[in-house]
């Protein structure tokens, strides 16, 4: 009954596997090892994009901060919403990886960002040599709230930075349980929605430690190779990135290990409902943001289960509850027993 | 015959059944896993220093950046070997993640830095306003022309560094090989030598990609955790870096992987002398630098060998050769066959 | 009727003369001339702090930034009003001089932080290694909109500051204005108030370009030295700053600049009024925020009138007007004819 | 008898006219004055430049930095000779400026770049994604050993870099003295000679402070303007720079006093090796480096003579000597009555 967060579980089998099986006999350092010339065929075959330039690090936050820097200027600003995870849960690797380009931040329901106020927010920036100039939208699917933008969403989004010429950055972190929960195609809530650069994530749902930075246009790539290197986050033992990701997307695990994330929320959302609980947000992937009368968080914690407090109205508890790859029906049965 | 670097190998099995049997059930993330507790003591046994700040990360360059960051002001200077790592083989990160300190380069035979020529470099530098200030002297151990500092030449070292108040940084991506080499307790060689922080190297001997920071004194570990998590270097699954440092310490498993390493390197520049061949630097550690009659590589190649080519005099080649825990005897035999 | 802002304005009589008599002869450079030395203790002697560091630079953005750049460190957020200079017009400059701090935005009504609200945001941020840590407050004195804190209301901002051990800032760059406006004493309003370093501006007020850094606590001196040189912000011929901040301040010319600039805006506030229009903010140094039926502000410029456009309500312009040290009785006149 | 620094000494009686005479009236404020519009027509013309950037700071150190911090990317290395200005004097300004762009020291005799040493450095660096990348050389004229680069020596080293693609900036904080040693038209000492931006000199020979930076190519000017502004460089009552240069432009004051300032040199060096002392570096504009036996030093400063201390050979002492727009003849007879 552990809902802390997705990054509390275990690595995949297929990925471990992938993993052991790479470790044997000698193999060329720095990403020019043979599985990663695999995997990047892999990514383009994911996002119907032969020409994307593919790239490996370990966490979620290297992901989006190279994948900022290697487009905004440091007298840039990033339109994000206030939730988002560059702007909360990074320590600001964005303003130390672009050298202090400054986060916009953007209001919205549920955490997603509201196109009229992101339009406000591009319309009063940058307007003189006084103020930090348009650089950048960083969208985030799914989001911190737990739901999902469409393909209408990010293309209409996307639109609006484009009318000012600005990329667009999708942090995909989760963008397994995404893809299945709008159904679009990975191509469709991305590239052809208008997003230059995602970071594809692979710890949440079942690697080690793997997230993939897929860059549409390949005219940043060398830019990129450069900026990871110089933030450390060039493996010399690449094979061990490689072997995860290839592994997590062989046959397609990425998507059944999100399908099975997404259905065990929905399940425990359902239940949670059913049971007199409240959703703060609407359940769309893997989260469910929920609250229930005050008392029940104890309870549950002495029955074994984890989860994060959050807040909630009066005389209420609030919680956020994740599940991943590795929960079972049984977690949720379990938990839903006690509530 | 791979001999080009002690990354190109795998992962010591010790190393893999680590990982492997860390995979199971939910586990804390960010570094407050249950095997990190035990990776910090295991660490400040092997330094004898039951104070130190442990802290792991992926990647050398991540580790030696983050070291430096954490102990200077941009407006230092990083006094290093003209060959160091952090100033030839980073990319420029240590400028990166100090916000722009200047590395002041010192030269030395061998790799190893002349004590006068620090001497000098210390006393010319910082007299003013106008200039960096002296922020820091960074070693390398094993070098990077496969030399070993003793203990005493560290404290040597160390000694005029801190006749000026500067902190001492090790960057010991092979420190395995360097303890073995000098025969000096892990203690001797750092903490009692007067270096503050040492770069702990897994990834080259034996691990898929750890590394330990190692701060004798914690005053500063607060900061250095900020700036690990802000450079995107903390692991949300961090048991899989705990899970690499415990096997490979466990029963002395990085001692035991270095000396074979060390005995490699030393049969095979005994062999290569006896052939003809002459050591450009003593042979001390697990890295031969040699020259040998033109020729000589390509038919090295032809045989399958693999190594990196170094400047030799006129009619000579050069070669780096790097033994590791998975060269044989057989590799050797064969490469002096070819010889 | 030039209005636009108190930059807009020459030098005064009294800032020029000692330019001109600083320009005879050999003088020694970066500081250490003999005037600068008077300057620091004139200064000294303004805010009652005979310990303090004072440091001349030649804008209010190097200033401020270099201020905050000695207080914090590139992991921490400064606190700051959603109108701040340092967070809407200096193209990022925190942001570059912290090497990648946060500012963090507090509401509150004209221009004004909020108690409140900054203790809310003091609560929530910081609470772990995945975000930015509180670093700083930074006041305006002055305010953006025209408004000024007592040196009560600067006492109780910087008390919640200080609970969490945080240092305070205080952009003065009108700081002659809002001692007047409050009547208190400058310590009053900044060391006895709980502020540790002001950047006091003299540009706004009757220099050509200069503002002192005044640091309560030398502690950091010397550390502010080596980032002003670094930032390119020593000048060579001192001589020229020093004279005018020394002109500036004798006899209190700073005062009496400053004390007429306050009386033009209030003569041009109360004219407005009568005169129907409606004023956004309370009035009380220098700035005025007024609001007009549509049209007037046409009229104006047609009549030669400069000032900034502002947000008005439905049917009505919004307008900025700046009094300063050269702004005439008949200026304001002439304004109000035309409204 | 001040011969320490060219920057001691006061602003010329042209340039303070210009800057009283600009003190009248309001004016636009950040570099929209139309005193600036001027200017930039004026070193337009200088450079027989028409299409050129043209902006004006206050220091030297930022004219460099900002000039650099607009061509080079963080992870980018700058050649500059060992004794560069950039490289020794500026505190790390370059590399705050550029986000830890890394100097690669080329030596060569009297302060200015070999050819050679400066074609090695450039083959041996950015061969990888390990190290820094080439991306800009810079050369100093005057050199900081008082000597010249004409501008066929100009061309030679700017060839070297544009065969590698790179930018090529010059450090002109004495320009007007190099013009004239040289006898090169100042098109043909910097943009025919394969120059991209200048920094151009005036604090030194005659103004209080102000620099210009020239960018031929104005592709990078909004560029520019943004980093300026960012680094607290753009000045609100930026008339007063402007007026500076005009002045110091205006009629040719530049060179008349820049030719007075070598004269006078000229003078004290055949003065000295009349007298027995040995130079340093050839005299070619307005800085001496001159050796003299032990005791003449003290002597000279019993008699009231100022300047620099600088490294000699055994039993002799050695001595820089500055002239300038100021030093008379007067001071020449005296100094050399006295050696």
């Amino acid at each position: 009954m552990i809902f802390t967060s997705d990054n509390a579980n275990a690595a995949s089998p297929e990925v471990m596997t992938a993993i052991v099986n790479a470790n044997s006999g000698y193999e060329s350092s720095y990403g020019a090892d043979a599985a990663m010339a695999r995997v990047t065929e892999m990514i383009r075959d994911v996002f119907a994009a032969p020409d994307a330039a593919v790239y490996l690090v370990a966490t979620g936050t290297a992901a989006n901060a190279l994948a900022l820097a290697a487009h905004v200027q440091p007298y840039h600003a990033i339109f994000a919403h206030d939730a988002a995870h560059i702007e909360m849960d990074e320590c600001g690797a964005p303003e130390f990886f672009t050298n202090g380009a400054k986060i916009i931040r953007v209001a919205g329901d549920h955490s997603k960002i509201d196109p009229a106020a992101l339009n406000t927010a591009l319309s009063s920036t940058g307007n003189s040599v006084h103020g930090v100039q348009k650089g950048m939208l960083s969208l985030t699917n799914v989001t911190e709230g737990g739901t999902v933008y469409s393909a209408a969403e990010t293309t209409a989004l996307s639109a609006l930075a484009r009318a000012h010429k600005l990329p667009v950055h999708l942090d995909g972190a989760r963008f397994a349980n995404a893809a299945l929960a709008t159904g679009a195609h990975p191509a469709d809530l991305t590239r052809r929605a208008g997003v230059d650069v995602v970071s594809f994530g692979g710890t949440k749902n079942g690697c080690l430690g793997v997230e993939a930075v897929v860059m549409f246009d390949p005219a940043r790539a060398w830019e990129f190779e450069l900026r990871r290197k110089r933030a450390g986050h060039l493996f010399s033992k690449h094979r061990f990135l490689s072997a995860q990701m290839e592994g997590y997307l062989a046959g397609g695990a990425w998507l059944t290990r999100a399908r099975h994330a997404n259905d065990m929320a929905a399940l425990l959302a359902a239940g949670l409902t059913a049971r007199g609980a409240t959703l703060l947000h609407p359940v769309q992937a893997n989260m469910i943001f929920a609250q229930w009368p005050a008392g029940t968080s104890q309870r549950l914690r002495g029955a074994g289960a984890a989860f994060y407090d959050m807040p909630a109205a009066e005389g209420f508890e609030g919680a956020r509850l994740v599940a991943s790859w590795s929960t079972t029906e049984a977690d949720v049965d379990g938990f839903l027993g006690v509530v």
